[in-house]
Order: structure tokens, then sequence, then C-alpha cells
């Protein structure tokens, strides 16, 4: 078999790092030809010089300039390409064409990398949620059109994925997604006001990035779920339940018309996922640890507190809305996760001030990517300057 | 759609009336082409009526001579045609011709007919164990040979049938079955010797025959199944785990080589695997109630005692040994299960004697359906005549 040529977007991310570790423990699979990282250069030219990798990209310009300076200087590669800025990703997309890009770069940011890649007939595997919430019509609408696959990664996307495998979509009757609940799941209303971000980037069970972390504490992220299941597995927005299972050892189920349910379980190690995302639709031997099911904790379920996590609320209402309430969710939460991790807000008012934004979007909808970004913009700037 | 001819063998035993159930609910996919079962003549006959079958069968000979004379005189209808005793089964299976044969006879007897619609095509959906542990290499080669398929209709095959769905075999690292545990998961060794038929048929989360119900409490049922796992997906027999999950809500689980586990669940309806069964490949609206994961119970799991239910280390000492011991298993089984359901041993005697019939088994393996048939009934006398 040929080894696979990928080109990875986030490499020093959360997502990033365990996709290098998958790619490490298979070398026989997978070369990676390109690695993009939004600011540390230090990190993107260790990970360079370790996959021996030729294109790289950073989306903080001035971070880039001195990559290449100091890539010429130490001569790891006379042919090594530095890429700067959220263009030069795109143009890396071009310059790289690599069997699949794995898109696993924070926020709305990945958008414009991942179109390119996706219009030019490159699947991608996907890890950042906010290109499905924010642009899932036109995300879809490219891949369609190219013939290239999305591969989720996200361990709820790819249990889904993997549980429709040889099924049709037209016999789901609902998707079930389960949501660990957070750390602050217990707390009551009044508790919730003084958590502190250090709390909150304390997960129980995932080791993820910071702004998932943070949209895993208020279930926002259980909320861009809901969107893209709707867009990549083509249910409505009623279809997809919610139901807490601290656990996290069940990531998520479908139902289907039969009433039999299928679900996709393990260990809560992304590796999991994002291995499964480079292998598809193949499996390969992972050496991870098993989930020892005799041994396990009893599994428990219950219905999610919407009262005092409104953010799951506010994400169906923006997403049964439609036209430009995804977009503005997803640059009002950006703004209001970067205000909390600051100290600037409390936890509780990330819901309220993504809430104010969405009550002050005037409700017109966005055509193509250009339409997109302004309106999420406009959304990030209009939370920034709430007082 | 053209509606798929079903010849229902065992159409008055549990699996049989549930199986009328769901056909009943599917009026416009399914005809049932004919109907058989054991003795009881009275309710195969109300059966036919409201199915408006042609074909009946009774494998005991005397009660179809009645059945011949009854169809006859009350003229419902001059076409209907009676067979007799186990060789009029494999007679009717013939005379049908049907797409699907639901083979749900209990016990060994249901071996030949099995086999005959497997040699003519036929596709099965199997629901009785017994065929595939005592003659499973017959029975996978035969269907093997003539392209017919094998649907298996119990529960926990079911699962893993619905979660190896576009999946490779060669990607299985190990099945898990679940076991609810049966009634006296909970007692002791001691309280275990004084156990009745009356509570054993008592399970707790499963409706099922009377036979399978004992088996269940037992575990033997589950020692059973894997060699269903065996045969049916090509497993070896330490590749197949047993866990205690006592709610029934999980019917078992693959474990894959990338350690992503796939589970199929729902309340424990045989009729939803039943249906699944009908209408492979496909899957079609139910309207048996769902399973609410929100309000369910905790799901635990436990490792099997085999100090307490030596029934599955036997079944799998048998597996393992291979040649005639799981001819012997099934029949022994056989008769310490009428045994203890008729008062004259203990429920703790049921693997003592099935032990005994096992040691007491000269090792030679049977040649073909003659050699199985005369080895099972060895088994089963010895177990009878033991003092």
């Amino acid at each position: 078999m040929e080894k696979k040529r990928i080109l990875l977007l986030g490499s020093t991310g959360s997502i990033g790092r365990q996709t290098l570790d998958v790619i490490s423990r298979n070398p026989e699979l997978f070369d990676v030809v390109g690695l993009a990282a939004g600011s540390n250069a230090d990190a993107l030219r260790e990970q360079a010089l370790a996959m021996e990798c030729q294109y790289l990209g950073l989306a903080f310009a001035p971070a880039a300039e001195r990559l290449r300076e100091e890539c010429t200087q130490i001569g790891t590669s006379g042919s090594v390409e530095v890429f700067r800025g959220a263009e030069g990703l795109v143009e890396m997309v071009e310059a790289c064409r690599p069997d699949l890009v794995v898109g696993a770069i924070s926020g709305f940011s990945g958008l414009p990398s991942i179109l390119a890649a996706l219009e030019a007939g490159i699947s991608v595997a996907l890890a950042n949620k906010e290109p499905l919430v924010a642009a899932g019509e036109l995300v879809t609408r490219t891949a369609e059109e190219s013939g290239a696959d999305i591969i989720p990664i996200d361990s709820e996307l790819s249990a889904i994925f993997q549980c429709l495998k040889g099924e049709r979509s037209a016999d789901i009757k609902r998707i079930i997604l389960t949501a660990s609940g957070g750390p602050f799941a217990e707390l009551s209303a009044e508790e919730l006001r003084s958590v502190t971000a250090e709390q909150a980037l304390a997960h129980p069970t995932w080791r993820m990035g910071r702004k998932v972390t943070i949209d895993s504490a208020t279930l926002a992220n259980k909320g861009f779920e809901i969107f893209e299941m709707r867009w990549l597995f083509g249910v409505s927005f009623p279809q997809v339940e919610v139901v807490v299972h601290h656990q996290s050892i069940i990531h998520s189920l479908v139902e289907f018309c039969d009433t039999s349910i299928l679900a996709q379980m393990g260990r809560p190690d992304m590796r999991v996922a994002i291995q499964y995302a480079l292998t598809h639709p193949h499996r390969v031997v992972s050496s991870i640890e098993r989930l020892d099911l005799a041994h396990s904790r009893p599994l428990t379920f219950a219905e999610p507190d919407v009262e005092k996590f409104p953010c799951l609320r506010l994400a169906r209402a923006a997403g049964e809305a439609g036209g430009g309430y995804p977009v503005v969710l997803i640059g009002a939460d950006q703004a209001a996760v970067e205000l909390f991790l600051n100290g600037d807000i409390r936890f509780v008012d990330i819901p309220a001030r993504i809430e104010k934004a969405l009550d002050a979007h005037d409700g017109t909808a966005p055509e193509g990517l250009d339409d997109i970004r302004e309106l999420n913009d406009w959304a990030y700037g209009y939370v920034t300057k709430l007082r």
C-alpha cells in the first residue's frame, strides 16, 4: 500500500500533536508532507525536523518570516518552503497536493484552507467544529461538487460516522450525542457564577485544546456538534438528542427506524478517532490502551440541564433559525471564550454575551465565504465591546 | 418491492409467535407460505387460518394426522398440505420454496430442515443455537457452497451481525458477548443447590422459550453463543469474551484492532432482532417501544463467575476440543435441562451431568449429519440414564 501523504493544519495544538503521535506509531502508512501552525514557530520547527517535512505554514506572518530565516541558517533543507498567514495556508494546500488534509486549526480561521482543499478534491479529516457550524452548507456543497470526503475526527462525530457504515441515512431515526457534562455538571447555578478559567480547563475525561475545553464546559461544544450532525449526516436539528454521560465511554449513538441502536465506545482517547480518520475506510492495529468493560464503572445517562448551561439551547435556536445566526454563534462564542480565559468575564457571561449577539443580529443571510467572514468578525467585535 | 415469502419452522414457540407478531405489523412486506410446529396442532391451525397459509408441518406425526383430518373437515382450504415428522419438515422446505426460512425450532431437532434449506440455496434466519454448536462446520460450509445467507435472530448474534456491517472480519480484535447473568446471578453456590425450575424460568430481562431460559440461567446459552460467533463470524474461541451486563441493554459488542468498539443496544425485546433478520439488508420502521437512554438505569458490567456457573467453562472447553465434544455438549444439555424441568435433578446437576457426558465421550469426530445425530442421541441417553 502506498503511503498516504498528509498535510496537517494546526500541528502544534492538542489534536495536531496527537495526530503526529498516531502517525509516528504507523510510519509505514503515512508521510507528513506539510505542517502548519498558528504562531508557535519553535514547536513547528521541531516537528518539521522530526517528520522531515518540506512545506511549513504559520498563520502569524512575523513568526513565519523568522522561521524561514532559521530554516535557511540551520540548513535543515534547502527545499523547505514557509507559507505565511491565512492566505498562505490556502497556497500551501495547493503546493502540497496531499492525499489528505487534517484540519485541526482551532476556531473559524481554519475555514479557508479547508475549503481550498475540498475545492481541489482533496479529502479532509476535520477536527474543528466551527467551519461546519458557520458554513456547513458551503463546506458540504464544496465537498459534494468535487467528490472529496469529509471524515470527522471529533470523537462524537467519528462515533456516528462509524455507526453509519453500511447503513442508509434514511433509516436514521435519531442521533444521540453523549456529553461528558464537563467539569461543572454537578454545580448549582449559584456556584457556576464564580468558577475560574483554571477550573474550566480541568476537563474530567477528555484531553483537548483550551477553546474546545471551555466550549465543552459550557455545552456550546455539544451544540456545535448538532450542526455537524446536520451537515455531515443529513439529519434535522430535532433528530439530534443530547444525553449527559459522565464517563465518556460511549462516544455517541444512532437510533434507527427499527429502534435498534448502534453505539461506538472506547476509552476517552482522541487518538482512536484520529487514527480512524487517517486510515479510513480501513482500520489498523493500535497500541493504545483498550477499554476493559468488565472492570469499568457503571455507565450513567441523564438529560442535560439547559437552564444551567444555556449554550446548548442557544446553539439549537441558532441552528433552527439558520441564515446568519450560526455564524454569529461562532464569532460570539470565540470572543466570549477568549474574554473568559483572560479573566475579563465570568463563566456565566459566556452564554449571556452570545445571546446578546444573536439578538443584535439583523437576520441577513451571508452569501459566500467573504460574507461569512465579515459576519463572524462583526459578532466577535460585538461581544468583545459589550460592557 | 415484492413480498418476501417466509417459511416459519417453530411457529408456536416463543420466537415463532414473536416472528408472526413482527410479520403482522408489516403485512405489506411478508407472505407466510409455511408454518411448522412440534406438536401443538391447535395453535398451528389457528396461526394457519390467520396467515392464510398453505403448507403446514408438525414434527409429532400423530398430531399431524389429526390436523390433516381437521383441515379437510372444516374445509379451510382444499389445498392445505400437512407434512409429518422431522423428515416431513425437510420435504416442506422443498415444497414451499420460500425466500427465507426462519429456523426457530428449539434444540437439535431443527438441524435437518435448516440444512435442507441451505442446501437448496435458501437463506435462513436462524434463532436456535444448537445447529451451529453441534454442526457449525457442516452448516456454514453448506451455506457457503450454495451461496445462501445465515442471518442470526438471537439478540446477541444480531448485535454482532449489525456491528460488523461494512467492516472486515480481519479487523475484529475480540467479540464481547453480554450476559444478563440470568435470575440467579446474585445467589451463592449454596443457594444455587435448591433453586426450582419455576424460579429458573422467571428470566429478569428476556422473554424466551423454556429450554433457552434454563440455558440462560446456567450460562450454557452464553457458551453456545461463543460457538455461533466462531462459525458465523470466523473468530477463534479465545477471541470471544463474556461480560455480565444485568440490564440487557447492550446486546453485545465488537472490539476492533484499533481499540474502537461498536455495540448494538435497545430494550430487551426479541422482536427487534427478528425484524432485522426478516428485513435484512434493509431496516424498516418498527412500532415497538424505543429505549429511553436518558432515563435508563446505569449500565453495569462484571466478569462472569465460571465457578458458580460451570456450563460456560464446559462449553468453551468442548469448543476448543472440537471433534465430537460440541455434539455431546448439545445432547447432554438437552437431556439435563429436561430432567431439571421435570424436577428429576437439581439446577447444579445440569453442569455436573454435562461434564460427565463430556468425560465419557471417546473423542471420535462425527462425519456428516447421521453421525452427528447418533452422537447427539448417545449423549442425550447417557445423561438421562445417569444415576
